[in-house]
């Protein structure tokens, strides 16, 4: 049976919850004995590289359940998409440190990560297991039902518009508000949870799996306007024209190589300009971009999302240490019928690594909504929302 | 005894708690035989002038009690500071359905137009009482300890920041937060109830009550990404230069004739950029503006608030059929003493009209902090905050 030290990171954009499903790992490590140590690497590879680790055995409990309710990554996050040099730097770190076993939380990049160095593994013949941990506020992997981190982001997205949708209605005009996405349109396709009553925005949700085209958008902005005297506007970051071109894309990049679309008002006011410009300069265009704040929140988490978080972390170290599978990416699926609940069981990193899924098509309406389907696949992720109410029109004797 | 029909409106801005002050108001008035009716005004102001009310004597109890935990004006609201003619438009109204009775929820500026009108009423003999309910999240208003609306949107920014600082632990770079408050900045000045341990930010706070002088931001900065490998900053949107120019002033301007600060990521981006500019274009920096998220989110309410929200519009309906004071602004004043407790009461309109008030010296601590009074002073009133927590930091055997 494979024994040894464990190292377990994070990679990524910080979610919510991404501590629980750390928590969830670390807690079962602890019951195995094949896990002879447990060590949290610093900023992801980045860690493992510079041999920067912490001694998670000896953690506290109770601190760990603290942590586990903290947003963002605990033992530091990295957009670092390694090459074959650092992972033959990582590699070795591991034979040098005894490391048999190796838990990355993170995405499809970081499921890559996770893949070349089970193939390096193999091909060095040394007893190895490394499972992924998935985890992103854009829902985007493969396999999976949906993704740990992604029910909060939702959640906030749509309490969100819930909110200034009221504000709208208070006082009218057009609003935009940007969320993040930059190629699954998920998170955006959420705001739609925030519509409780006839006319409720938003009025209008762009995804990133449809083209943007700015004549159809100020189009259907005035139609909206027309008939509700004020319009609400869910627009993903990731939007595109028809060649592919970002409609947000800014000059700068990160570390993967990706054009920067968060962190900036440029789309959101580039949108608001374009509308002034067609519709007229008095009407009260405003913009909003969710930005960081919707995975970050502190206090606007998903219970179904947080207990999820944890039962990933909890079922890698099952898979990992139940020794029928070297390796693998933990994937949740959706049981049939009335009731939600899921399985969690996992793939092969490869089914996970490098691609990423859409929204699909049976979730999208048009070019600008959302299909029913969508709501009934994201109702049960995000809890329970307020029920905002309005004032019945009694007119006055 | 003065008797007749009530007015009732909401003007301005809206907050999570506005509604508790309606539904307070209205739920008292329909206990007074002195008030024969009770007329909702449509959007401020501007509905009473058009005759758009909605009959509030007759909304189910149940239903107004979600209306007052829904965020955002129920009645809509209005950016309308009258002149003379609107006025007296509004005071012909009033008496051609015999009002008797005006409450105006709002600002400084709200409280001004009513004061105009029980002047009108006073010139005219015509028997009459007009109260303003207070409401703001810039928390600017005169005599009152703070303003109904606040809290909630302090505890929004609070918790942002919380999580936002865990962000920038994780992914470190520069991040430049952009709050609300044109002139006083209590509101920006919350974002320092994020910080729970050491090092915690946000490290540098810029306020409009201090002059803002790029170089020295810029050279705050430096300072801090040298001594932390981060910096987390929170701007007021209302800040600055010593001549008195906004840093973020766009070329939109509102119907008061204010320029607009909100509704545009402009000043974040600008900022942003000038950091990239002096330090370094490879330095990672990120700008977010909270925008409308922080004044209206569906779900993120200060109790305290909510209940004070509620206590001003009961208070506003029992200072006015009292009968001993014919008009006046409802004020919170602060006990003094350990625990946290206020009094309700009344001071003329003319102590609450137009000017507003800043955040006093002795909550400023330097040219880019708040003290510890500040801190005294905005607990008790944001309720409790989760803790977060980190991992310790054992080396490993």
């Amino acid at each position: 049976m494979l024994k040894g030290k464990m190292v377990i990171g994070q990679s990524g954009g910080p979610t919510a919850v991404i501590n629980q499903s750390l928590v969830g790992a670390v807690l079962a490590a602890r019951k195995q004995e094949a896990i002879t140590g447990i060590l949290g690497a610093r900023h992801g590879i980045k860690g493992i590289m510079e041999e920067k680790f912490i001694d998670l055995t000896t953690q506290s409990e109770a601190q760990l359940e603290e942590v586990a309710h903290t947003p963002a990554a605990a033992l530091g996050s990295v957009r670092l998409k390694p090459g074959k040099a650092e992972c033959e730097k990582v590699f070795e770190v591991f034979r040098k440190n005894d490391v048999r076993f190796f838990f990355y939380i993170g995405g499809n990049d970081s499921a890559e990560t996770a893949h070349i160095i089970a193939e390096m593994a193999k091909e060095a013949n040394y007893d190895f297991c490394t499972v992924h941990i998935p985890k992103t506020i854009d829902n985007d992997l493969k396999v999976t039902d949906h993704c740990p981190g992604f029910a909060s982001a939702a959640r906030f997205v749509a309490l969100a518009f819930m909110g200034d949708d009221r504000d709208n209605r208070a006082l009218s005009g057009v609003k935009i508000n940007v969320v993040m996405g930059r190629h699954a349109g998920f998170l955006t396709a959420a705001s739609a949870l925030a519509r409780q009553n006839e006319g409720d925005g938003p009025h209008l949700i762009y995804l990133p799996e449809r083209d943007f085209d700015v004549e159809a958008f100020v189009g259907d902005v005035d139609r909206v306007f027309t008939q509700h005297g004020r319009c609400l506007v869910a627009v993903s970051e990731g939007i595109h024209d028809s060649a592919g071109n970002a409609i947000g894309a800014t000059k700068e990049v990160d570390s993967h190589g990706n054009v920067q679309l968060s962190g900036s008002g440029a789309l959101g006011d580039r949108l608001a300009a374009m509308v002034k410009e067609r519709l007229g300069s008095k009407l009260r265009v405003r913009a909003d971009t969710f930005g960081y704040l919707q995975r970050s929140f502190a206090d606007c988490v998903s219970e179904v999302d947080a207990r999820e978080a944890r039962e990933v972390g909890r079922t890698a170290v099952r898979v990992a240490t139940a020794g029928d599978r070297p390796h693998g990416s933990i994937v949740m699926l959706r049981d049939a019928g009335e009731d939600y609940s899921v399985r969690f069981e996992a793939t092969e990193l490869k089914n996970v690594a490098k691609a990423t899924r859409d929204l699909p098509d049976a979730y999208l309406a048009g070019a600008n909504d959302v299909a029913p389907a969508f709501l009934d696949y994201v109702r049960p992720l995000v809890g329970t929302m307020p029920a905002p109410t309005r004032l019945s029109d009694f007119p006055v004797a």
